[in-house]
């Protein structure tokens, strides 16, 4: 189906057989490598790390190198798209990212514009195409953006949040307010898919990272709702291949069963689901990745093998797994520890195939 | 059943017919409410008040005498446990609960030892009594603890924390020593709870509010293990009247069936279940108790009726609901705005009774 040397990520993603479960990490590249420290140190800021092809091509191999992962994913952030707005995205040293003019008031809101992926944005595709050439078609890339309400959490407080008070009060107070955010970060988010689809992104996964904080009926209704919008305008298949889609929402383990409805190819599971039940739940549908605890990675090797095993054991036989952590790396994770996880997928999942 | 002038609380709990719903807040005593601050402002710290009687009895009327509530709670912390244990629990300004000497070696874990409720945490059954017979039966009066493994959370981290990774780590690298915490937790949760309601709690409260940052597996062997310890092992009569319990799991919205299957009374829902589907799961076992959002608060008078409305509607016609929120009322919210949720629950609901 491609011309992919190793395409077993994309074969377990459309839950087509495979000879083993394949695996990448969210944040496969990043602070717990020395390597990228190194090069973060060269490049000064974050951004500029995103913001140079050339770097940020450098980083998104560094893992590959190391371990035997069946995936590269772009080196980008989720916040690119309300930069290219105008919002003035910055990074205060162990800060987490934040935002010179957040959403403040109704006119912020009617002056938001869906950013041009060729213009604004030309730096990630731009990285997209060079990962992809140097990739070579060993791995698949898979290209990412943040969710229509997760860049809104992120666009209204100007910053992560606790308790996320000013979206909510947005939201129950003003809901047509939110809902024209949302519309044009959906727009946004569609045409910054497509154009990483267009320079040569192989899957795309939607990251929902505040999608959880809310009440059911608001998460169908300004999250969810807007996910779906996106997957309906993707270009699903590209160059004679099929994109897969991955949705991950963290905290969303109550709404597999909506997720899996909105036609995504995969759902991404946090650390909390089983995976076995949530395979019970809508595996017949939609290929699952995930899920093990971040945390696991800081124990000991023996452990690893044994909690790696367990989720393996948890899905069970049979097609549709991508094993993954059910977040991203920590920063303390010693990189000897991934290698024994990300090896330990591939020995002990050969006889489930 | 019972000598109580309003006994609509414990009807409810017990899925027992009521003329409209009955409705108290977490955190109904708190920092949202001017004379509150005013009374600890007198008090000095925020133990300083708990460890008094008289000022815990007064802040735990507070809102009692603004709001039409159907229940009081007793003011105190779920920390008083490790307090009493030794850890030295204290409040650090805006920063939450500390303890100046958290557990850190296998030698503090064997050190615990389970706190006599009537010695060291006499002050608390002080209070229980003395807010009983303030309430002259007019009100039942409801007592709490933190579960087993949210008290284990703060015991070995020190305070609370992002991502818990000392809690963690010690429950994969260690799980025996977790497991010691936990089961000397449990021993002391329970005769904390006895003393409670030896003392006068006519219903019990279980807060597990970090049980829902574990892995399914994890959080039913470290955490609702030992709840259900705790509660059959519980007084469930006392002075002819039935004790119902409640289980509060934050982000425990994927486990209430084992939830439910505990032998609990009465499931606290955070504010992101819908509570109809909840239901659905499993209200023919118990009653549920929640689930406002917080944050619908700080809206306004007509929102917070709609959303009111929406939750009686979506619980629907029957026994078995507590109106509550989904956590605590924060801190920002406008105490009239409380008056009309109280409000609306009795007028909305008494014609679906």
């Amino acid at each position: 189906m491609s011309k992919l040397k190793n395409d077993t990520l994309l074969r377990a993603l459309l839950r087509q057989p495979t000879p083993y479960t394949p695996v990448w990490l969210m944040r496969q590249a990043g602070r717990y490598l020395p390597e990228y420290k190194e090069t973060r140190e060269r490049a000064g800021d974050f951004m500029a790390l995103c913001r140079n092809p050339d770097l940020a091509t450098e980083i998104t191999l560094q893992p590959l190198a190391r371990f035997k992962l069946d995936a590269a994913i772009l080196f980008s952030d989720i916040l690119t798209i309300p930069d290219a707005m105008g919002l003035g995205l910055y990074f205060a040293e162990n800060q987490g990212p934040k935002f010179t003019k957040p959403l403040r008031d109704e006119r912020d809101i009617e002056q938001l514009r869906v950013p041009d992926p060729g213009s604004h944005l030309r730096y990630v595709m731009d990285a997209v195409s060079q990962i992809k050439k140097a990739l070579d078609n060993e791995l698949p890339l898979i290209g990412f953006s943040g969710s229509p309400f997760t860049l809104a959490c992120y666009m209204i407080e100007g910053a992560a949040s606790a308790d996320f008070i000013q979206v909510k009060t947005m939201l129950y107070r003003r809901p047509d307010l939110l809902h024209q955010v949302l519309a044009t970060n959906a727009r946004a988010v569609t045409a910054y898919l497509n154009a990483q689809i267009e320079s040569g992104a192989q899957v795309v996964m939607i990251f929902d990272t505040w999608g959880g904080i809310l009440p059911s009926a608001a998460y169908h209704e300004f999250s969810l709702h807007y996910i779906e919008q996106i997957l309906s305008n993707l270009v699903r298949e590209h160059a004679g291949s099929r994109i897969p889609t991955i949705v991950f929402t963290k905290g969303g383990g109550e709404y597999l069963e909506s997720i899996a409805a909105t036609g995504c190819d995969a759902i991404g599971l946090d650390w909390r689901t089983d995976i076995g039940l949530a395979r019970k739940r809508v595996g017949h549908q939609v290929a699952l990745q995930g899920n093990l605890d971040p945390a696991v990675l800081l124990s000991s090797p023996d452990i690893i093998v044994k909690e790696v095993e367990k989720i393996l054991q948890s899905f069970g036989s049979g097609n549709g797994h991508v094993f993954n952590l059910g977040h991203g790396v920590m920063q303390t994770t010693p990189p000897e520890h991934v290698a024994v996880m990300v090896d330990a997928v591939h020995d002990l999942s050969r006889n489930r195939h």
